[in-house]
């Protein structure tokens, strides 16, 4: 089995507070083609660093993969790093430089002075064309390491993994015959050790478990991994599958997702499946639900709107909730999430309406409506007339801070919708 | 300059999708000590690769901080690998399995069986109490490096590494006399390249500067660092300060923040300031600005109500938008922008209507509207008695896919609004 690393470079990363949507992706693919990222670093815009980084990765890994620092600026270092560790001169492309004038023609731009240093790469190395962007990348064969520097920006550090590296990698791949075989199964609503409690005795050898933990759940990991020995390829493959069955009927009520599907692409599918309108009514999440649902490609088609009634008062003007109520109930009840979802839905003559109030904190709490405490509402359509119809509110209390409720709020929210769809469905199903 | 490295121990950081909060705060703490950060590393759930990179780390770093693996379940392995690489033996520790026991029953449980392991430490390590979680960390010495394992929750590291782990390394911070000191100004609505351009021949030796651009902006970096020679902390300082004087006054019309300061906050604080309160009509954010704004707290103070008004019929019903204005210039255009601004603000009675209206793709896009196009809309009561009122609209044309259109976009009505807050307010000056 081959072993990858990733090596990102930039003084943002150090600071972090950003989602590496490159490695997911880079991960992912270098598993497709027998490569195991085993290790991931992040360093920040300094020439001796990113030599100190690549000189430690060559030594663990048969692929590495640098991602950013081929940029214009002068804090931009990759091409230099690389260069010197490997003993190679710097040298302008005329192909590199070639490409970077058509694209920026394109756009109407001319070359400026420091866009000249993006068409240099290390002598010997092939160049990668960047199909989206400006900056080419490099590869490179070193003590039998395999090098290639692709831009930060996702889009093009995808592209360019696509067209130009795969390809260069993929001819060794097939020649090992080696695949590294992972199912990721996303379950919510259950504790991480009950997770392992449930599944941790069905593993037999040469299948590597991880649960990770998130405010948006605990999500399996299934790999199957080179056994020594007999245990071809083919066979292990067939264990992983097994197990996968197994994994997913004992863990079948909390499961939602699985492999890079999220709970908003799939309540997505199942309501344009179903052709259903939606309309939520949001409070404590802030209008974090309408931003992951609007995540989804295609998601006018089912989401009518979404109303956030952080005051008081909008929950009274914009959703009908009766103002005796909420002084009765306070405005995070079991009662004001029900006359929300309520409210939304009559108001959009929508077939669902979702709803979520709660207290996010730090303030607001208090012994009687504690931080975390969230109730989410659902009222549908149980006939197309509109006159009879499904209600049900959910009571919460989450941990965690301010970002994490409203994390788990949302997640609950669109769980407890997921769960309807599937009701409703095989409901009427028995009915046909 | 001692120099640190984080290692985050987790296979989900490897498949990755998520921001590591835990490492920016780390880094900010150990500069404040007078530790960089120049290397942070990823490693998965084995025992082989956390000794790996622990290995690495040691040979370059005087303080390794490890974040997760410290759980209850099998594949956490971060106490076995510290143990095995520094040659300790793991021990029960008799006062971390009282605090254990003591935490659970506050949550109204027993230690099970796997959770007992949270209760081992390498022997000769201390252990760092947690003040949040269950999971306690331990810190020790070897071979010149100061090592500390702590949880991967955020809230839990934080708490920890303030006060357990920021003594231990402060006493030694003292002794050596020094800081790191940096500054960090954000900027939006400037190209990478031209943010250097403005600022990159201000720089004297001792300074570094780095540029880390996102949906977000640009936000520049100044860092003084140790120069061999006469230098002393207290001149390289007073360099920085001057330096960011020059910078704050070159990039004065595109910095909106400094420091961990986020737009949505820099908008909070104004709008509290200034007693004014606001209600936001957005399309294709789909929820985001709401859910940017309500991550402040006390955002319940000026924040009304958020209506995502995705489908046309959304607009004309809430937002009172009219429907042969849709039909005549489309949904995404200034006029509906103005409209929705307008619509939203009559109808909260706020002082202030925020609009956002635009195509984030991948479909939806036409010649005469692309992918990316975006209106932004501002309408503002300039007079107590609401009579005469302020009407601004931007068009933007964005790139980048959904996520990056509407990132961008929700970062460039905050900023319409953060403007028009400044002006509004040294206007009232002026009338004083």
């Amino acid at each position: 089995m081959r072993c990858g690393e990733i090596i990102a470079v930039g003084s943002e990363l150090l600071l972090g507070g950003r989602i590496d949507t490159n490695s997911v992706f880079l991960t992912d693919r270098l598993a497709g083609l027998g490569v195991e990222v085993r290790f991931k670093e992040a360093v920040g815009d300094d020439e001796r660093d990113i030599i100190t980084a690549l000189r430690t990765a060559i030594r663990r890994a048969d692929v590495v993969l640098l991602t950013g620092g081929l940029g214009p600026t002068a804090d931009d270092r990759t091409r230099e790093a690389v260069a010197r560790l490997t003993g190679h001169r710097l040298r302008r492309h005329r192909e590199a430089l070639a490409s970077l004038r058509r694209r920026l023609k394109g756009w109407g731009r001319a070359v400026s002075a420091p866009q000249l240093r993006q068409a240099l790469i290390p002598s010997g190395a092939d160049l990668l064309a960047n199909p989206i962007g400006s900056a080419p990348g490099f590869s490179l064969w070193w003590r039998g390491c395999f090098i290639a520097a692709l831009p930060g920006v996702p889009a093009e550090a995808e592209a360019m993994f696509m067209r130009e590296v795969a390809p260069r990698l993929g001819a060794a791949a097939i020649q090992t015959m080696e695949r590294i075989e992972r199912r990721v199964l996303h379950t919510f609503g259950l504790p991480e050790v009950e997770v392992e409690a449930k599944i941790g005795n069905v593993l037999p050898r040469g299948l590597r478990l991880g649960l990770l933990s998130s405010p948006l759940g605990v999500s399996v990991l299934l790999t199957a991994v080179e056994v020594t020995g007999t245990k071809t390829g083919l066979a292990r493959l067939q264990t992983l599958e097994r197990m996968e069955r197994v994994v997913r009927q004992r863990l079948r009520r909390w499961i939602y997702a699985d492999g890079e599907q999220t709970m908003e692409q799939v309540v997505g599918r199942h309501l344009s499946e179903r052709r259903l309108s939606l309309a939520v009514a949001e409070s404590c999440t802030g209008g974090l639900i309408g931003h992951r649902l609007t995540e989804v490609p295609g998601s006018s088609q089912y989401l009518d709107r979404v109303v956030v009634s952080y005051s008081n008062r909008a929950k009274v003007d914009l959703l009908g909730v009766p103002e005796a109520m909420i002084r009765r109930y306070g405005a995070v009840s079991s009662e004001v999430a029900a006359a929300m979802a309520q409210g939304v839905r009559i108001q959009s003559h929508t077939d669902v309406g979702l709803s979520v109030t709660g207290v996010a904190g730090p303030d607001g709490g208090s012994a009687d409506k504690p931080i975390g405490l969230v109730y989410i509402g659902l009222e549908a359509a149980a006939s197309r007339d509109g006159k009879s119809v499904h209600r049900r509110v959910q009571q919460f209390r989450f941990h965690g801070n301010r970002h994490t409720i409203k994390l788990r709020a949302s997640q609950a929210a669109l769980n407890l919708l997921r769960q309807w769809l599937l009701v409703r469905s095989s409901t009427s199903q028995k009915e046909c």
